[in-house]
């Protein structure tokens, strides 16, 4: 059994720690009294994750002399929706919870995202605990504050920013997930060796086999991986602007979701954002901003790894270039008409590109059009 | 026609001005391009004020280069509600605004209250101007930065703090407003006097004939209002401690709106507060915390504007004293269990007061129960 890891977000007064670890859930009662003495709790969840974890979870909350109300939604992500959303705050209500009682959100990006909204409105604003159950959320999703729904005109469009209190990482639920979820999760991993760490991504090339297997070596990943986004996070809490390195291969890999109707079965979310950054670094090496050389080295480590790189490692046919391109229109990070790309210099060396012109994206869609 | 009167909220980065006086409609355009240059808006209203006044909005936003997209609801408090957040956000989407885009809300309380909160949330916050049309909405809520809808639970309990970029009260509305509805909303203006300016009340007690015939009288009024809650928002913009001194009237007075079932022909906010205030007077009197003259030059100013100041003004039955007691306790403003009042030491000098005895107000309610 490895020890804790606790990484600190430093955004004065709504810093807040994020412990890394096996058995948090277990604790989780003593280590939220600690912080939010007195408080009362609703659990979030989904059907899934509260057969595997709610009785753990219930448990080890009252352990710590902490009531909770749970409120179990259907697993999916249909469930980042305005129904969903007024269950919860309906359920949060109902359970008569105060400003200072917790929303604690026990579950992947989902039910993080979902919670975290409802936490950020009931009543203007109640804490919110993070309790991340999957590799993705665990590094991503409950690390910054971003909290939202769908909607029919695209993903992740209606939130607030809301930060969590305390963010609890139990590393011991990862042991029972499915391998491609846990594969997928890791594509978020690599990419913040990608973005500005190029020795945590040398050290991923060397390593990741000991991820994988789980122990001190994921730990230690997880919490290499929650430090990076901490720091991008802290230098921009509101996504003004460095903030956005943190969509690094999510444009090309938000249209490649898109573009295959958001099925699962063909791609998820880490999928998606495995292929983007593949897809972004060979982008740059074409634009002459990087070498063909570490677009070569991104991929044979998601190769290595068994995660898709390339359009072609999707299933099924794809749209075509041109309707590829409307996809990543589309997409949020638009600002006022103009295509916003992170792009790289090389390994570890991600900037944000304004202003790609659309000619050249389409050219480089087209090339790398596998129909 | 009098000059435009600007009042600063000063809350750092957050800060903004409220412009108050007439036309200001047909100069929307110059003065939000000023602020928000290169801006497109979305104007949420509802079918009666937009009758009254989209289009000279649509022209005035014209004439300053704006481009604006119509969402137009129902009247009414109902309008509040989930269903209503969600046709604005879509109706703000479908629009194609984007997150340096603005909500323009167009109405009174209800109106500014649910298109601040969808401007809140789409896109985790674009920009907001309030254009309120109601003396209510002019010096209350549209100042401050809370938005938010009902819940089956109760009034306001879903929301978030999101400040306008600007507020831009067009005084010339005010004439065409229905003479009780002006009323109401004076019982708040009287309110700010009440809470710590007491040289304000007493100005009202002199000038409170002009303030109701509109010109230079009315201005000052709105301003002094604006002046007022600025300052206390400032001081605690999220609602920690001080802000609380806002509600002064609002604990009796939510609970008389409830008592009768939030019927506008029986009892409408302003009326409510107007009740609340003068028996959170006489209450503090009884406390022997305030001179009962104090109690009863608040009563002898109500009933001079003709708003009601006793419960034996509000037409048809009352629940019993017990019952309203049991209102009271399910007001927000309860912090885990114990009752909080607004009460007063005299005219200008309220405060907090925490852990009131629900047995003394209980006893109070039966003694000034009309039944």
């Amino acid at each position: 059994m490895t020890a804790t890891v606790t990484v600190e977000v430093g955004l004065g007064d709504r810093a807040y720690d994020i412990l890394i670890g096996p058995g948090l859930i277990a604790r989780s009662g003593a280590e939220i009294a600690r912080r939010l003495p007195g408080v009362r709790t609703a659990i979030v969840t989904d059907r899934n994750v509260a057969a595997a974890h709610l009785d753990s979870l219930t448990e080890g909350l009252a352990a710590g002399g902490i009531e909770s109300v749970p409120i179990v939604l259907a697993p999916g992500e249909k469930t980042k929706s305005f129904d969903a959303l007024q269950e919860v705050v309906d359920g949060v209500l109902s359970a008569r919870l105060e400003r200072g009682d917790a929303v604690v959100a026990l579950g992947g990006g989902v039910i993080g995202d979902l919670a975290g909204f409802a936490a950020g409105i009931v009543r203007r604003g109640m804490n919110f605990v993070q309790m991340p159950t999957s590799l993705l959320a665990q590094v991503d999703s409950s690390v910054g504050g971003k909290t939202g729904i769908n909607s029919s005109r695209g993903k992740n469009l209606v939130g607030v920013f809301h930060q969590p209190r305390v963010v609890l990482a139990d590393t011991g639920v990862l042991d029972t997930l499915p391998e491609r979820e846990f594969r997928a999760g890791y594509a978020e991993v690599a990419k913040y060796g990608l973005i500005d760490r190029p020795e945590f991504f040398a050290w991923l090339e060397k390593n990741w086999r000991e991820v994988f297997a789980g122990g001190a070596a994921r730990t230690e990943a997880i919490a290499q991986s929650c430090r990076a986004k901490a720091e991008v996070v802290a230098r921009d809490e509101f996504e003004t602007g460095d903030r956005a390195l943190l969509n690094l291969g999510h444009t090309f890999g938000h249209a490649l979701e898109a573009a295959t109707g958001y099925d699962s079965a063909r791609l998820v979310h880490g999928e998606g954002v495995a292929i983007g950054m593949a897809l972004a670094h060979r982008f740059s090496a074409r634009l002459n901003l990087a070498s063909p050389d570490d677009a070569a080295r991104v991929e044979a480590h998601l190769a290595a790894v068994d995660l898709p790189w390339r359009m072609a490692d999707i299933a099924g046919p794809l749209p075509d270039a041109e309707r590829l391109l409307g996809y990543i229109a589309q997409d949020k990070k638009v600002s006022r008409g103009a295509l916003t790309f992170i792009l790289t210099r090389g390994i570890g060396q991600s900037f944000i590109a304004r202003d790609v012109p659309a000619s050249e994206v389409l050219s480089f869609l087209r090339e790398n059009h596998p129909g």
